[in-house]
């Protein structure tokens, strides 16, 4: 299937989620409308496509919603013709998803939590598991890559673009806290991969500048400040 | 590809997870070796082939390790022939995706508290996450069933592995606190669906007493307060 096929993405700019989806249908060559949405006041369309988690990404093809971005890309694959995605090997597909899933639980939450950390100790305690969790990938990089440059090979594939799309983040929480998540010494074989993962045109094409990540890191805080203070003041 | 493969199972009789791929290796056919693991005293075998989370199921084929029940599923349902374990149609493959993940993320954690909360504060927390998202499961069954017994239409398949896995446990937590996370006023499709599933073949092939759950989560509280004296006692 391809070419002119109904898709809208409900996104943000600088969600990681959203990058993911926007990266794999640009793989696939497939064009698409894109809607911004704005998370501290959600559209009706958002809230009645995607009623159960509230967020994007939001995939709609042909009318119909595909919610959660690990399920969208594999969707997008399995429909679309075009490069793969996702290993076409059974066992290297598995040990993609694996690790995937190991991104997903362990690292995301990680990271998310350093940056929402409304307290010093906490935000230590989420430097440590970030900092377990990415050596963690740094073992999955080298069972994956199998010497090449990418995840997926010699180019781009599914674990590329899950862990591609925090990349941004990383470097908006380096500056922000002078962490580096991903470094030369710790982590040699992922800092190799982040360069070439950013210098990729598929990462160009959609991936913001760090400061836009700051920004919005700012504007996440003083949210919950103001919430603090309306809470405070009652 | 069926027959005679070299497949070795990690388990747990009491663990849904491991239940999971039983049941997808019979409905497959395919015939594998069975090994007890003691998660008290895990072996080197386990530590050696799942060193990210240690845990079961972890499925050896052909010497190589696949880990995490929904990875193993869907390696098992496009390595074997046989009847389709998830969905042939990429639309309602992605919705049984994000349903699984819903399920793994939210339902199982909640379920899981109601078992080892130490205190009825925390306990009485965990209810209530689960409650709220079996309630959401069962607006789920009524997408996914389509009118059918079951998620996957006429007979069993990908969600109802991953949600009937845990059907013998919400039997125990019955036993055990008095509560029906299924029950035939709040959820009643599911309360219909769980009679069905517990009825299969599939579901009675594998499918341990709830009793051995009791009796499971009895050996996990005693461990904890031996680990909660030896820790006071120093």
């Amino acid at each position: 299937m391809a070419g002119k096929e109904d898709l809208k993405l409900l996104g943000l700019q600088v969600s990681p989620f959203v990058i993911r989806v926007c990266m794999a249908l640009n793989m696939k060559g497939v064009s698409y409308d894109y809607v911004e949405e704005d998370l501290f006041n959600k559209s009706e369309l958002l809230l009645k496509l995607n009623p159960v988690h509230k967020k994007v990404p939001v995939l709609i093809h042909n009318g119909k919603p595909i919610c959660e971005s690990l399920v969208i890309l594999q969707y997008v694959d399995e429909l679309f013709d075009g490069r793969s995605i996702l290993p076409t090997d059974p066992y290297v597909r598995a040990t993609a998803r694996f690790w995937a899933a190991y991104i997903e639980d362990k690292l995301c939450p990680a990271w998310m939590g350093i940056v929402k950390a409304k307290a010093e100790e906490e935000r230590a305690e989420k430097v440590k598991e970030t900092l377990a969790a990415i050596e963690h990938v740094e073992v999955a990089f080298a069972q994956c890559s199998n010497g090449n440059a990418f995840f997926g090979g010699d180019s781009i594939g599914y674990l590329d673009i899950v862990l591609g799309s925090f990349l941004f983040w990383f470097e908006a929480v380096r500056r922000m806290y002078g962490l580096e998540i991903i470094n030369t010494s710790k982590t040699p074989l992922l800092a190799a991969w982040a360069e070439q993962f950013g210098g990729s045109v598929e990462a160009k094409k959609v991936v913001p500048e760090a400061d836009k990540a700051v920004q919005y890191a700012n504007k996440l805080h003083a949210a919950a400040t103001l919430a603090t203070e309306l809470v405070s003041s009652q």
